[in-house]
């Protein structure tokens, strides 16, 4: 499979506890596998193949369609915990006891919820755009930022240049980039995943309602996230905003953080080259011990 | 001189606008030096040796005394801008036209001063448990944070405990750093620095203080800090709290923020060698181009 790249990777299916998984998988067979998290409306094409290639020359990764998204069969639920359920009968299904995990965005509090249901299956944890249970969305409504709402909220034309002002600032620089990482996305032009259903996004919007909404000690349950973890954003992130990075490492024992300058919501499309350099290195570093207790303070 | 280390290496002096600066230089002899500005209350034996052996083995590195502490002479200005020019001064003195800057805390004031003051002197700079102008100090009073009244109100045995408590968080992985670190900070046994005098407290502090009520459009003046840094700093810093990291790289134009997890004020002490790692590396990178614009959005 080692030969395969993220645009030439067939698609295969797993069946795990009624659902039918869409699923590709590549790169080099190395230590653990690492399993992608997936963003809003996002299906199996909209990873940058950039990020997926430049790590699987080191390691094998693989992506997924969720219960319900796109080619995958089932309905999505309306909570992250249902869609964390789902993400460990998709690992289990594979046959895999211990892997790495990657969430962008939503995907990223999948990856939390995940983190916490089944700690013995994760070893480290990468979280990219994402923040924590009862974050910060400005003024928004409904837990999302009034920037989301007006970028998912406007047309666009080609409909690909949404991603332009969800994942890149508008410097010249980014929106550049952000040119460069359509290609690279449109890249693959065979065997392209198939379109979400109507479901798919009332369902998300429901699970974003109900992460923001959390009760309880704001941000106390990370204190069980153990695990080694890296949290990459960008300095202007309108979709998450910047802020909840810094909620996650503050409060997560073992996290360290990257935020790249001049950089919004895909800040790892933006940055690919570096955000693979570093995330090589992270997973390839022998475990370091969890510290005992840490300074309570800010 | 690149036979020498940081515990070696002799102390040499020269005089700039009538302050005999004394200073320390060493190290591999390419590309630009690397020139340091001190926090509160430290002379040229306070730095950690781990940090400046391992950024001397791509490059030089100057430590020196401001004006007024330890053995320079000349007195502590009450401002960081005034600490600014004699930096200024010092740099001047030994005939560079460009160097690459590094400041950690005040020094990091100091740092972006300079910067702001001289920006054609300045190629790359790196920020270290530091904060802007008008940074958010909790409900300290003056301008400190109560942790740091706190800490440097109480008396240790032996003394240099006190870098304990300002540098490492109070876990037990953090504090058994601290003890390293304090080995290596008594490891040059000889020809070590005078001590500071009873004036130089009361005018770090006075400028201390300046700086946090600085008037005008919040942070606005980091626009105009254009060179690629690197900020640095622990998730939980008590003296210059963490988030001030946050507003620096979300106010400059172009600069990267690193946090280490279960750390304090003296992260790169706790993660020398990541630190070094990734300090070599950023000051080892082509050049990237400023950004023109940016997203003024959180």
């Amino acid at each position: 499979m080692s030969t395969y790249t993220a645009t030439t990777v067939p698609t295969h299916f797993v069946e795990a506890t009624g659902i039918r998984f869409a699923y590709r998988r590549w790169g080099r067979r190395s230590g653990l596998p690492l399993v992608f998290n997936q963003h809003f409306t996002g299906n199996l094409d909209n990873w940058d193949p950039a990020v997926l290639d430049g790590l699987a020359k080191e390691r094998e990764v693989i992506i997924f369609n969720n219960a319900g998204v796109a080619s995958s069969s089932g309905e999505v639920p309306t909570t992250f915990a249902g869609m964390a359920k789902n993400a460990e009968a998709f690992i289990d299904g594979l046959g895999l006891t211990k892997v790495d995990l990657l969430g962008f965005s939503i995907g990223g509090m999948v990856a939390q919820q995940i983190t916490l249901d089944r700690p013995d299956l994760i070893r480290k944890l990468i979280l990219v755009g994402t923040g924590p249970r009862n974050l910060d969305t400005g003024n928004g409504q409904g837990h999302i930022t009034p920037e989301t709402a007006a970028i998912f909220g406007a047309t666009y034309d080609p409909p690909e240049n949404l991603w332009l002002k969800v994942f890149f600032t508008d410097s010249a620089k980014s929106q550049a980039a952000g040119r460069e990482f359509l290609k690279r996305y449109l890249s693959r032009t065979e065997n392209r995943d198939a379109a979400i259903n109507d479901k798919v996004v009332p369902a998300q919007i429901a699970a974003i309602a109900q992460w923001g909404a959390h009760p309880g000690e704001r941000f106390a349950y990370l204190e069980s996230i153990k695990q080694p973890t890296l949290v990459v954003n960008g300095n202007h992130d309108v979709i998450v905003y910047t802020v909840n990075s810094l909620y996650l490492v503050q409060n997560m024992p073992n996290a360290k953080l990257i935020l790249y300058p001049d950089a919004n919501h895909g800040s790892w499309y933006d940055y690919h080259e570096d955000f693979v350099f570093e995330t090589n290195r992270f997973l390839n570093a022998s475990e370091v011990t969890v510290p005992v207790a840490r300074n309570a303070a800010v």
